[in-house]
């Protein structure tokens, strides 16, 4: 037995009682009469005692000898402590050691362990695995777990069946970003890991199992931006015999759930916006409502006076930020020397202060009165001490930039707190996307969407306008998951298809088992899909998906501790009938 | 909303009700004037009817054009039968159809959608979707998630954490099963699909998380035996500061609850038998302990007479079989047929009838008088009315032969009983085994296996004998689960690579970032991995893994629904810096 108890857990009331403990060494104090040192388990951290009134000398020999991170298992008698810690559990005592073993030695380790390491990100993902025994990555991942575990209890209750999906599926051409998997036994095929179990998930709902769920690996091999990685974690459900409205209102109440259980936190409003609205109203499919700021749209008032900037721009619109009066001349610069970076790339900014005294000062004064001016309060909402920021241009990129500079600026100002969640619908997405490269639509969520009942006409005449039943649930801002009541009908998704420029045999050749499936009496159906990387990010109050995960990948996709991907011997490339096209 | 309830629901309290029903058409029995449809969902069958008096026309033209799982939304009157199916939950009921809508048509299915179904596995597999349709298919997979909630329940409550790892890992040359997975991004480099998650769990306890668990997919390119999948699923755990023993009462623990919230078995014992002793006894490191039929070696009692055959065998052992003294001379015969099969590979079987009345009948009188026989019977534990079977020959084959037989002639008898659930650890398993092909020793669990205390010295000397703290857990003559403790000590992992027959290039290559992890205060640690596939089939009283996963492959490896693996694109192969050694 290597422990009696953990490092977390004695207190004053196991005083005077003999205890084997075992863990790492944190930390060491060594005053030469006496030894205080630090011993450090999944659970806490315990002092332990050696002084040489009361401790044989050779524990006291081998007590000298303990280096950081050393492993060992100790006994001894709990004691009360002379200066006590109220800051852990464990504080008010110590364990007087009475026999110590090492078990295993420790290198000095490359970086601290401690919450706030001395460690670069390089080198504590190169040794994860010491990264995890700090507390903010440990507690992550046991959040994380926390986090599964009531996705799980609250869909189980509420009647769905976790199913498991294959992992080895098909590569189909659109699939560009599959990752595909050569087989041995089936010389020069391929199978590809899937993107999302979209299709089996469908054919689950053919096949009667109506409310599906899965906590499953997804797997999507692109350029990486910061935040993503190649394999990544969703939830994954789907329901057969539902319209939006229950699909919504089923993962309302999952959100819920989660809030109150993990946080605490109970949500009184779960609001419901239109994409229109969302992007008119901030800019933004995935707006952050913790906090105002709404946009207000200022062509009516500021147009057709003699400011030409504003003449020509298809949309001026502007934000109150409020408190923000009070900017200098150079803060002011200063923000707009921000939106005119290329990252945002707006060409200017008008502003106005609107004093608290009331009075309105602008950057166009010029050509604007303060009856105008006070018309824009009125638009954004702005009061006394508020800042207007005005941007003017064509109108997506306008909505696209301000809605940086109204994030930016709530960041600046604290608005976006950690602990307040703002969950929202946004419904109503477009059905397809125009790829302004190419001129083709594509789906904007996948081609397996239903249109908006009665809209199937208008994508023969104008498809950008085609709403479909679609969905995204945001939270503070992140678009934490998204879904759609799905086509059930092989008639209508062949007309899908046809167009998203699918040629018949295409459609076939890829898809062909699901459309064959409809034909069997496939159920009206729908889901949604929510990414728990970033759901237990959110939750957990951090902006990083690479800290609530075990072994992330950086952003080459490489695991930089194991040394993956590498290269692979000939004789293991032959066995697969394949090899290098170029030789690196 | 398409349903106020679901078709397994409604009875006797719920006459007069207005209910709306979604659900596939089961069955349509059209008298002309009456018309009874069985509409199916996930939770069961109501029975609906149409009649010429009561249903309006329009309704009663809709019934007779229903054709097999269609897919129809009713809204009804709940009224009493007049004719019951006391075999159903709703077979007090029956709603008289007042409003339909077809919501899809189906084809004709192409086998039944019933418990007994005309289909084959081929067409099955192919249209899984509808298999899933069928109560024993949709059965099997909710009794799968019920499994794993109460192993995840169990392993949660025990404080395990559950902890993803990552599927795209590091192919080692040694991983010839490995499926590889190209990346784009790192051109001429691959990942490799885990075949367990062993290195990450381990490096887990290195980061001090103590109790992990997680149920994940596995992943094994190789020949697929009828029961195997290149894709399935472990639950796969490891704990840190424990020896043999705890590691088997958490697992023995998990195993009861199960037994006991799944299936209401309580198990009595949980014994422990060493691998030597289930060779011995049973012939077999997985013995089925539901019936007895132990071997009894009767070399002291049956060499050194006139029979050369025994004289001149290394073993010479019996069984016991209960009841069939009975058997007549064709029997026998047949059974000395089957044991002489190629797949069994005896070359033939001695026998005796223990008579009812006591009297000893061999196959060997010639040789052996009564005496000797009641010697054997007492070996055997053979009592009157029992065939005694006897095999001799090399020992390690005969008691492969012999535990074929016992198998065999248990599951002719009955004696193997579904409902009977008797778990065994098989613990001591050898360290190494010899490969016979190339007179190497390799891992027989795998190469962080720790060998006994006290027995390292032997490796060099008789590297056969070395024991390991290996264990298996058996359930019905099925290896559900097995484990190690580890290595936790860079030398001795280091030791025991060399003796693997690694190069220390071959072990950094493959394994360094482990061995250096094991500089870093690696603690004490042991898991197991349980095969959840076989664990759900054998609780579930079945023998195929196949009938509890949802979209199996067949032996081929084939998912013959979406027909994958297939080829992929000359493009697709390009951009992955590949081509195809020989284009087929």
């Amino acid at each position: 037995m290597y422990r009696s108890h953990n490092c977390g857990e004695l207190n004053l009331s196991d005083i005077n009682k003999e205890v084997t403990l075992s863990g790492w060494v944190a930390k060491v104090r060594d005053k030469g009469f006496v030894i205080w040192a630090d011993l450090r388990d999944r659970y806490g951290i315990t002092q332990l005692i050696f002084d040489e009134e009361r401790t044989p000398k050779e524990i006291m020999e081998t007590a000298k000898g303990l280096g950081r991170e050393f492993v060992v298992q100790i006994t001894g008698t709990v004691i009360e402590r002379t200066s006590k810690n109220p800051n852990i559990p464990t504080g008010q005592i110590e364990v007087l050691v009475t026999a110590i073993k090492v078990l295993n030695q420790s290198l000095v380790p490359p970086f601290t362990i401690e919450d706030q390491t001395d460690g670069g990100e390089d080198i504590r993902m190169k040794y994860r695995y010491l990264d995890i025994r700090r507390n903010p990555v440990k507690e992550n991942l046991i959040f994380r777990h926390k986090v599964a575990i009531e996705v799980r209890k609250y869909l189980s209750d509420e009647g769905f069946i976790e199913v498991e999906t294959p992992y080895l599926i098909k590569s189909t051409p659109e699939g560009a970003r599959d990752f595909v998997v050569p087989s041995r036994m089936n010389e020069g095929q391929f199978y590809a890991l899937p993107q999302s179990p979209q299709t089996f998930k469908q054919l689950l709902m053919v096949g009667g199992m109506d409310k599906y769920f899965q906590i499953v690996k997804c797997f999507r091999d692109e350029d990486l931006r910061a935040d993503r990685q190649p394999e990544f974690t969703q939830i994954d459900c789907e329901m057969a015999f539902v319209e939006q409205e229950d699909i919504l209102n089923v993962f309302e109440g999952l959100t819920r759930h989660l809030l109150q259980e993990i946080k605490g936190v109970t949500v009184d409003s779960f609001p419901r916006m239109t994409y229109d609205d969302a992007m008119k109203k901030y800019g933004n499919d995935k707006p952050d409502i913790r906090f105002g700021m709404e946009f207000g749209e200022l062509n009516a008032v500021a147009q057709h006076k003699e400011f030409g900037v504003f003449n020509d721009a298809e949309l001026v619109v502007g934000i109150a930020v409020p408190g923000a009066a009070t900017y200098t001349r150079k803060e002011i610069d200063a923000l707009i020397d921000w939106v005119r970076r290329p990252q945002v790339g707006a060409k200017g900014m008008v502003y106005v202060k609107y004093n608290a005294d009331g009075s309105l000062k602008s950057s166009v004064d010029k050509f604007y009165d303060s009856n105008d001016l006070a018309e824009w309060a009125k638009i954004t909402g702005a009061k006394p001490g508020d800042l207007i920021c005005v941007l003017s241009g064509d109108a997506n990129k306008t909505r696209t930039q301000l809605s940086a500079l109204r994030m930016e600026l709530a960041t600046r100002l604290g608005l976006r707190k950690n602990n307040e969640f703002a969950p929202l619908w946004v419904i109503d997405f477009p059905l397809l996307e125009l790829d302004e490269e190419t001129g083709h639509y594509h789906a904007m969520h996948h081609p397996f969407t239903s249109p908006k009942p009665g809209q199937l006409a208008l994508l023969d005449t104008d498809p950008g306008a085609v709403k479909a039943n679609a969905y995204d649930l945001v939270l503070n801002g992140n678009e934490i998951g998204g879904g759609s009541i799905r086509i059930h009908d092989t008639d209508m998704q062949a007309t899908m298809f046809k167009h998203l420029g699918f040629s018949p045999e295409e459609a076939k050749a890829q898809f062909g088992f699901l459309m064959e499936a409809f034909k069997y009496g496939a159920p009206p159906h729908g889901g949604l899909a929510f990414g728990l990387d970033r759901l237990v990010a959110i939750l957990g109050g951090q902006e990083t998906i690479r800290d609530f995960i075990a072994f992330p990948k950086n952003n080459s996709g490489r695991d930089v501790m194991i040394d993956a991907p590498s290269p692979i011997d000939e004789e293991q490339l032959k066995e697969l009938n394949l090899k290098l096209n170029i030789s690196l």
